[in-house]
């Protein structure tokens, strides 16, 4: 293997839909300020504008229920990166391309679309429009306030002719009324009177970036995807309706207007194809304000006529308007209210930790809450990077944390997945495969990976599926949902892994041929995560059908095929290199060509953007946890000590080029007594979007990693694990961290556990009393009886750390010096 | 794994490339016979024209000097399938489109274009066109003459409105003016006075079939593709110069004509853009006749101007116009005497194989006699099929025979090889490796396959380019070649394989994750065939450098790297199952699941139309010969009876969907003693175009398939082994061949052998005395006296037989019954 100079790197290939960066602001535009987010405890505060951050602002400031996403556009709409209004599963049809196509790729891929604009509010001052980019920003200030669920701007701005104005305006996506976000919209004239218009509209096809943009053929489909089916305008309501052009999804928006200003203050409305707004215009004395509150409906399907979604937006916006902005407000903050009840993670010792934790469980919360039987896509509805799709990393890294905070949110992204179960079985059978086999990408349930060796290879997303499944139920105990959808996603992805897998002439159950969550190694044998996640797959159908007998038999199980599944989890092979002394990644991976990290240069990452995958499946080089995310998932029979070595090994291999190893690597860091690293990696994860720790938070936020922030808090030092008959935690602190504290729901209790250095409180918040473990010891939780446990003395372990070059993420660090791209 | 249903099979994917039959006659159209081609020795005899096997028979009766290449289109240019006029070499650049692109992609493919086409002659008969579809054919007959080296026609034909004619025609594409072909072309007047009208036209742009027809934008690309540059008309001289509108190639053809008529012929020249004519008036009574020679000459550059490529065509013009037509035809004749006296097959006991295999070699010779320092295409010049490409198996196939036959053409195809050093070297840095990495498939040098899989990652290419070297050194002794040429190839390949391959923890030399030339399994490690193959790459750059000290030394080969080569590839990983007792594919591959082929139905082969990549790549199934092509080039330090187990595991898992199997298996299964079975693929590999087995001969020719009936005659039933230091004999023959004779040029001596069932004579034609082995046995061959010596009395073996549903090309079976598509 050659090592390049470290010139060749400069005009890297660009990896389609990777974000380019082209932040740096251009001649003549003010760069107001370049200090980051401010810290505080329940908030993220932005005090100066970046026009070369905007981007990543515009994914963190985004706005979401699950159901309507709102990218942190600045009112006015520009300047922008990517103006984005998503509603979840809204895509376009696109055609793969292949330059050597074969049997059973897919021919159709997915993307989001960006839908009609409803969160403009333009602003005429005077003769001047209202843009930061001229006339001087004289302050700025924007509040995403974790607890009232809303964006907050505060702005003072002279025109370039001289007159000041200040604007302040909050946004909201509402948790309780879905199809429902507003804006609150206030000018107030500074020091002298002012002319004032404020046009609140609503457009169509505005000039979106287009993933993939080294292929005019996907630019030219997504130009005009929308076609507008009618529009109207009547006193302060307009609407607008469209339908995408090939997948044919229907969709309309509304608006509504509130309008409070002085006396002589007047109001219009128009519509036209794609354009329809409502314009207010007064002359305000200084000191005085005007006051628009914008109601926005939003509904889309992909059934009913467009007379039936006018009707259903229309209603939606007249129950908003009978709600009101204040009562939408008080209902944001009540809905928060009982989700941090269940879901906070309290942290001393590290107030950025603090406020990047509760910003994760935030983005999660935004990402699922309302998002009922659709996607949660691996960027939540905060941007359009990998074309809105979903991956398995919804079911393994997102769905556990909704699972034990608010786990009707973990139940309905299942129900769509169970959904999509008529799609896995014809996917399955197209592969000439039993069962059913769940897309490796999608947004409706279509598979839509364009590489098959890293997409349709990667069947663990099947075991990642049923493991969520039974996740859930073991959570929360819901049995009608194991009877009417668990057992027949477990049956069918039992049968996909008895028919993908095969007993070898030593009795052995062997998968061969497949790709495991390490993408930097392809098209394996007997991928170990792989494996164990299908012996578990195999051993949950089997219980789950004799728990379920009658559901079962209408499966068609019967006591033979349950066997045979219990047969093959039994024999399944594990890989193991007798002369290291560690499990393998694969068969013969602990024999693959060691990387040369030393020589690697740090511009060469992430690797897959300078080096040929043939070079990186044949090497000892880990793109992300695999064999360590099997000690962590499936570790409950491997001793302490073998995942210590393997962890050790695997570590100083694993590059993390993509986001979902560091939450990984950091929670199995701490169960093998690698604290400090833990530590270092619960940073990383958790402060990858509000530093742009991968360097493209601007295609939309890291929804995996941060939810591994909790996995980390809570799995890595809560040591918690829900493998066995009883919940157990091995709960264990690193400075500079002094305190961590959260919630689980589990089966109807409420737990609370609260960590020091020396000891671990476990508190009993509601429900029955429940049989714990802690460090190995269990005991029964009380009702009204916390009761405080002692932590092990720390055992001393010989330092480990990642391969040169790929350090962690460290605390002051600026993002600049640790850009990455890639997820799994 | 799920087996189809028949019906599923019905609407089968359609592989980019691969032919669709469309031979079914249109209603209306005349199907005149529905008889084969007539056996003859030295001709292929066509007596009857099938409308739906037009497409095969253009290729079968295509004419090629490996400069140009004429396929056997109707003189009248309609009907036709494609009508085909190619010069090596002339490509049109294409977009390679990926879903998700990748690091080292190739961006740019290239596909072969059909040039002007100058060897339309149109005839109007009274007021009708000449048009077999139309009116009555009331005689047919086309051959192809492989000792005169021409296509010959005779026609009588009946116009719809009754007047009869008959029309001559004679069509050679020069091996001697390379530059030149030329068309003979006779009218006759039967019964009735007759108005004749013959028209020679050169014409652009003809609609054509575009490979990958799924794709719009190939078909949108290459059409129009070429641009015409100039056109001129005088007297009884057109021409016409175009340039590929992408690529930027420019060409030019010219045409002059030698007419003999009746008094009262006349004749007129035209051209304007894309066509040029010159058309021949006259009136004849029956029995005269109009005769028209046609002297065609083609030029094409990427580098000369248009003026120059013009003069170009026209001195070549002038100068086959003093040869004239019977000093071409002659000198075609005394070329090919030349060229039979070195390269003879005979075989007595099968007429039909008799005239396949001298097919084979007229269509070897044919696609290289004058190829000079191009690429010989896996279809030659005779169809588009694989896009004009060139693959590993000119240097494995077809390279073996001319080495031994035609030498100069072996050594000009390397030297195109050696040509494209600099992109092999440019290729190899871009994947961050050593030396020179060949492209998989390509027309001018550059990478173009677009699944790297089974592309890029089918490394063995450059072994097989550096023991097309050795083979060609040893078998000529062409000491200046090896220093001019061969040292480079053979070190940049070496240090190829250096560098992709690493000494594991004992020691062990693997080289992993590649693909061998079996495309069921893909991206494996430590594939037998490869590391053979590429340990002998090793052996030989170090022995070349060793004998070539000065140039190794230009080259910075020094004894430190020579050492290492020889360390490399004494230390090379060869996987064997020790359980079974036989060598594996590659690391695991006896462990792979067996494939059902019990349940796996006629139509669902080939199996890659119909299953999944991964399906294949983990199962035991064998699309051709790796394992085994190993036995054959690298079995010299393997035991027979090793090779025997071996043959018999893979010989029973090999379903030869790809025509470079059944000769290899032929050879091998030659020496392991089963003559039976080795015959039948003898017949199969041998018949493969004459027979239409593999479904696509329309496409063009199996180039590599042809070679493989002379490597089973001379390395199968005459046992020929070239690797050690002297030439080997094993032979054994097989009913109903009761005579195998065939000739070898070994380091300037011409050496006979004539095998009988019982024994074989050895003769030496010219040259000094060599020695030479006959079943394990030494003598020195002398000059005018010729050795006979007994074949050892058969043993006996059990027999073995491939996949159930997959039996070799039987004896009389129809083509129908044995339709398969796809190559190597």
């Amino acid at each position: 293997m050659e090592w390049p100079d470290r010139a060749r790197f400069v005009s890297g290939f660009r990896r389609r839909g990777a974000y380019v960066l082209s932040g740096a602001p251009r001649a003549g535009e003010p760069v107001i300020d370049r200090s980051a987010f401010e810290i505080a405890p329940w908030a993220i505060v932005e005090r100066s504008l970046r026009l070369d951050r905007l981007a990543t602002s515009e994914s963190v400031f985004a706005l979401s229920n699950g159901h309507i996403g709102l990218r942190g556009n600045l009112d006015e709409g520009e300047p922008h990166r990517e103006p984005g209004s998503y509603l979840n599963g809204f895509f376009e049809a696109l055609p793969l391309p292949y330059a050597e196509p074969g049997y059973g790729y897919p021919e159709e891929g997915q993307t989001l679309l960006n839908v009609t604009n409803g969160k403009l509010v333009r602003l005429l001052v005077d003769d001047e429009p209202f843009d930061v980019r001229y006339g001087t920003l004289e302050r700025h200030k924007r509040v995403l306030d974790l607890r009232d669920g809303v964006l907050r701007r505060d702005v003072m701005w002279t025109s370039p002719a001289g007159q000041a104005v200040r604007v302040r305006s909050t946004r909201l996506v509402s948790f309780v009324q879905r199809a429902i976000a507003a804006v609150c919209y206030e000018v107030e004239a500074i020091g002298a009177p002012a002319r004032i218009v404020v046009q609140s509209s609503v457009v169509a096809n505005e000039p979106t970036i287009v993933h993939g943009e080294d292929d005019p053929r996907s630019a030219a489909a997504l130009r005009g995807a929308l076609v507008c089916e009618y529009h109207t305008a009547r006193d302060s309501e307009v609407a607008m309706g469209h339908r995408a052009r090939v997948s044919g999804l229907r969709m309309a928006a509304a608006l509504d207007h509130v309008i409070d200003g002085p006396e002589g203050t007047v109001s219009s409305a128009e519509s036209e194809t794609d354009l329809a707004r409502v314009t207010v215009s007064t002359e305000l004395a200084p000191g005085r304000t005007l006051r628009v509150v914008k109601l926005l409906a939003y509904g889309w399907s992909a059934e009913r006529s467009m007379p039936a979604l006018r009707d259903q937006v229309d209603a939606a916006l007249s129950a908003a308007r009978r709600t009101g902005w204040d009562g939408l407000l008080a209902a944001q903050r009540a809905y928060l209210d009982t989700v941090w009840e269940h879901a906070d993670v309290e942290i001393d010792g590290d107030p950025e930790l603090q406020q990047a934790m509760r910003f994760a469980i935030f983005q999660i919360v935004q990402a699922a809450a309302r998002a009922e039987n659709r996607a949660i896509p691996a960027k939540g509805l905060t941007g359009r990077g990998y074309d809105g799709h979903t991956f398995w990393d919804m079911d393994t890294y997102t769905l556990p944390v909704l699972t034990y905070t608010t786990p009707d949110a973990a139940r309905d992204a299942l129900r769509w997945r169970h959904s999509t179960l008529p799609l896995a079985r014809a996917r399955a059978a197209q592969l000439h495969l039993r069962g059913a086999c769940f897309p490796w990408r999608t947004i409706r349930g279509e598979e839509c990976s364009g590489y098959w060796p890293a997409g349709t290879a990667a069947f663990h997303v099947n075991a990642d599926i049923a493991d969520a499944v039974r996740r859930y139920v073991s959570a929360t105990g819901d049995t009608a949902f194991e009877r009417d959808v668990g057992v027949e996603m477990l049956v069918e992805t039992a049968r996909l892994w008895a028919s993908l897998g095969h007993h070898d002439a030593e009795g052995g159950f062997r998968i061969d041929g497949v790709t495991g969550p390490d993408e930097y190694t392809a098209l394996c044998d007997n991928n170990t995560f792989t494996n164990l996640m299908a012996a578990r797959n195999l051993r949950s159908a089997a219980s789950a059908a004799e728990r379920h007998p009658e559901r079962a038999a209408a499966l068609g199980v019967d006591g033979e095929e349950i066997a045979k599944w219990r047969e093959a989890a039994g024999a399944i092979v594990v890989p193991f290199d007798t002369e290291l002394g560690v499990t393998a990644q694969c068969d013969g991976f602990t024999r693959f060509r060691r990387w040369r990290f030393e020589d690697t240069p740090p511009d060469a990452y992430p690797l897959l953007l300078h080096f040929p995958y043939y070079l990186l499946y044949s090497s000892q080089v880990v793109k992300q946890a695999d064999l360590v995310l099997a000690l962590f998932l499936c570790g409950e029979e491997m001793t302490l000590e073998q995942k210590r070595r393997d962890f050790e090994h695997y570590e100083a291999i694993t590059v993390r080029d993509s986001t979902l190893s560091a939450s990984i690597q950091g929670v199995v860091a701490a169960e093998v007594g690698h604290l400090e690293l833990a530590y270092e990696y619960f940073r990383e994860t958790a402060l990858v979007d509000l530093r742009d720790i991968a360097g493209n938070t601007a295609d939309g936020l890291h929804l995996a990693a941060l939810s591994g922030a909790w996995l980390v808090a809570v799995a890595g030092f809560g040591g918690m694990r829900d493998q066995g008959d009883v919940l157990a935690f091995a709960p264990r602190l690193v400075a500079p961290m002094t305190r961590l504290a959260f919630h689980l729901l589990m089966r109807g209790r409420c737990i609370r556990v609260d960590i020091t250095p020396h000891d671990a409180r476990y508190e009993l918040r509601s429900g029955d009393p429940i049989e714990l473990e802690h460090h190995g010891e269990r005991f029964t939780l009380e009702h009204d009886a916390s009761r405080l446990m002692p932590c092990p003395v720390r055992e001393q372990v010989p330092t480990v750390a990642p391969p040169a070059g790929r350090e962690p993420f460290r605390r002051g660090a600026g993002a600049d010096a640790h850009r990455r791209v890639g997820r799994g």
